[in-house]
């Protein structure tokens, strides 16, 4: 693969095992198309997978298993914790390599068209992809969920991207959009005081003055007796990891308490943690060309 | 490609273009090996590649060459400054991915059966791949180097693992081997004394009571005005890049002086900084199967 973006489709399934199964099929043995992984939630009902493929071949599995997914889920019945407009909720394409941020756009763009037009599904861009500002969050975007759909597409301003003006009767309505790759990120203090990491949490993150690809919350480890400031690193070519746990650090030090751990969820690229290192190490004039794995698959 | 060795065949002849163009030809266009770099230093006459590959497919691919390199390269005219037994002076085999060392060492040994059957080559089994202790070390198998190998292959401890008992008469005697990926690291103080670096270099390395997988020198850097640890570290996975660079941190306290930068002089896999990062952060049960690129190779 010359060419590789990640996608992570998220599909409002998460109990019935044959029909996860066929919804992520279309992934299967595809030439240029690779499933890293799909995980199910119960409680949220809702299915997460995370693929990387050539962009050509990609878009074709994504719509091939769009249309699965709207056969096969039926939103008039869905229930679940996690907020959710359609039965396939959310499309977001992440440039990896030899991609471009334009290239992605570009090609949630196609994806979202074609699948508009194939399946009669109103879909709106989002995050990079938005083809306005108040549709860039996504919590926006679906703000009133599936039950509430139909009355917000009447409204001029919600007017979809792509495909009819009110929802598909049983799949409700996509979002499609381009992002940087997401980094989970939690720091662990020394401290139960809730109170503590919500404040550290504030003083890191973009929202309230911190830097700038950060978002934070302060979380309970409830059986640990300890706190962690929870985060998503938005954008880390921009914002590093390291910047934000010594800012952590640096903060932690005004209430008495000490940085005992993190923890990285999920996937990452390794450009993440490279740069880490070559932040501690001080390393001169390194490139990632220097990486044995970037040369094997360039 | 499912497994993946590398090879960094080392020739010599740094001078004449053509013939360099014509020894590297064998590692272009092929299917399953990857011609990441090579590089000629005309002081040491001497030309290294870097090759990754299929075990079968790099096999093929690097007995060729040594095939073009007898052909081509004459030793009873080579000099250069760097210590050298044969037109095909080393060739190393070092795992990288779903390869053990086990099967390196094998392929290894199937490179040099063959070559020296086909070529009529005296080879040396060196390192990982050795058949005694006394000759894993590539200097000791060298020693004497090319005008002095039919002298050398008359002794009988040093009898070659395969081929013929005296030297090639134009290409010498090769040494192939197996061994772990080598990062070069090095760590500048903030000193112009010598003294201090090669005193440093003393404490971390293994020769001399360090770290197990660190070989360490002082060197000057005359333009800069400062000095440096420069470190050969043998098994990253055994002794990390971060234990070699706290120590000469600590280390350095002794003497008044910093640590001011460092270097990584060409490749290196990535989990060698990956677990760089890893310990500086505190991360908590990571797997490198959560870095992406990982999963893209597997």
């Amino acid at each position: 693969m010359k060419k590789i973006v990640q996608c992570v489709p998220n599909f409002s399934e998460g109990r019935d095992l044959d029909k996860i199964d066929k919804i992520v099929n279309p992934f299967r043995g595809k030439d240029q198309v690779k499933l890293l992984d799909y995980s199910r939630d119960e409680d949220h009902n809702r299915l997460v997978v995370t693929l990387v493929g050539e962009p050509e071949a990609l878009k074709e599995a994504v719509i091939e298993a769009m249309g699965v997914a709207i056969e096969l889920i039926d939103m008039t019945q869905h229930q679940g914790q996690h907020p959710r407009m359609g039965a396939i909720d959310v499309v977001p394409f992440i440039p990896v390599k030899n991609v471009s941020m334009t290239e992605a756009i570009a090609l949630a763009k196609e994806v979202a068209r074609e699948a508009a037009e194939k399946y009669q599904l109103p879909i709106f861009l989002y995050e990079k992809a938005a083809s306005s500002p108040e549709r860039e969050n996504l919590a926006k975007v679906r703000k009133g969920e599936f039950e509430g759909m139909a009355e917000k597409l009447m409204e001029p301003q919600w007017k979809p991207d792509f495909g009819p003006e009110s929802p598909h009767p049983k799949a409700g309505v996509t979002a499609v959009g381009a992002r940087m790759p997401l980094v989970a990120f939690n720091v662990n203090l020394s401290t139960d005081n809730l109170e503590i990491a919500n404040r550290i949490a504030k003083n890191v993150r973009h929202l309230s003055g911190g830097l700038r690809y950060c978002k934070a919350i302060g979380i309970e480890l409830k059986e640990r007796g300890i706190v962690q400031v929870s985060m998503n690193m938005t954008d880390y070519t921009k914002t590093a990891l390291y910047r934000a746990f010594e800012l952590i650090r640096i903060e932690a030090k005004r209430y008495g308490v000490h940085v005992v751990g993190s923890e990285i969820i999920g996937l990452l690229p390794m450009e993440a943690l490279i740069d880490t290192a070559v932040y501690y190490l001080g390393v001169e004039d390194f490139s990632m060309e220097q990486v044995l794995e970037t040369r094997i698959m360039e």
